[in-house]
């Protein structure tokens, strides 16, 4: 089985490769961002104004192949690519959850942006601490990670 | 452009249709299954035990046609897709924060599942309050949602 998936938009920032692109929204305060909803979508958009914060989905579209193997950006140590968020994924589909700032027509003007320019959205979906706020203690390997970069590297480039 | 997936897994849980399926993880506390990765991908489960919740991405395989403009379960306003998590969406991927209760090989017992049983399974990203709690105070129309339903009804079965 195959699915097939057709993007609704692009992400435009200012980071064009992945070193130097923050390796998480929560790591990327001050980046700022648009994000371009395709016309034929743009009825979506309503309402999406009233969020302080929205889900990004989108291809990892600069992605090395898959590994299941990988070491994270955070550790020196291998992990599960399903234990982390590397990009050389099976299914290399990324989330972020972004600040929205304002909306221009299709145009969404966006913060705390950790996306390379010119990716490939997916989906766009309300963030809401209702939801998205969950009891978690164990972060497994996260909890002893030696590094605490801020940014990428080159090492899950294609 | 259109871009493949193809699946890494399926989601087997109680709920075999919409009507009586939790419309949030949230909602689903005491809903147990599981989630058999196919033996291909089981490497990249190392370390995952390590982590109390868990990012399921699955496809919505028997969500109605996207529509732009939809009413969701908790409101009786129409809102644009994006600005709900409704499953009729243009690129209709689902995902769920669960909990991770134990791994036997490539099955992973999970709760609080909010999932369709024979869901296929895209991704597993760890879930961790560093990277997934962030601030987010206006959440729009939820704030003054009409329903409260803890489970979704037949309105965006195919």
């Amino acid at each position: 089985m195959s699915l097939g998936l057709d993007p609704i938009g692009v992400v435009h920032s200012p980071f064009r490769q992945a070193a130097g692109t923050p390796i998480q929204a929560t790591m990327a305060q001050g980046a700022v961002g648009t994000v371009e909803v395709f016309p034929a979508f743009s009825e979506g958009l309503k309402d999406l104004d009233g969020f302080d914060r929205i889900w990004l989905l989108y291809w990892f579209d600069r992605a090395a192949a898959p590994k299941l193997i990988v070491m994270p950006y955070m550790d020196d140590q291998p992990h599960g690519v399903f234990a982390t968020r590397a990009p050389a994924r099976p299914n290399p589909i990324g989330m972020s959850a972004v600040r929205l700032v304002r909306i221009d027509g299709c145009t969404l003007h966006v913060a705390d942006v950790d996306i390379l320019d010119g990716t490939p959205l997916l989906d766009i979906k309300p963030y809401a601490p209702q939801f998205d706020h969950l009891p978690a203690e164990r972060t497994g390997w996260l909890e002893q990670a030696s590094h605490r970069p801020r940014t990428a590297d080159r090492r899950f480039e294609a």
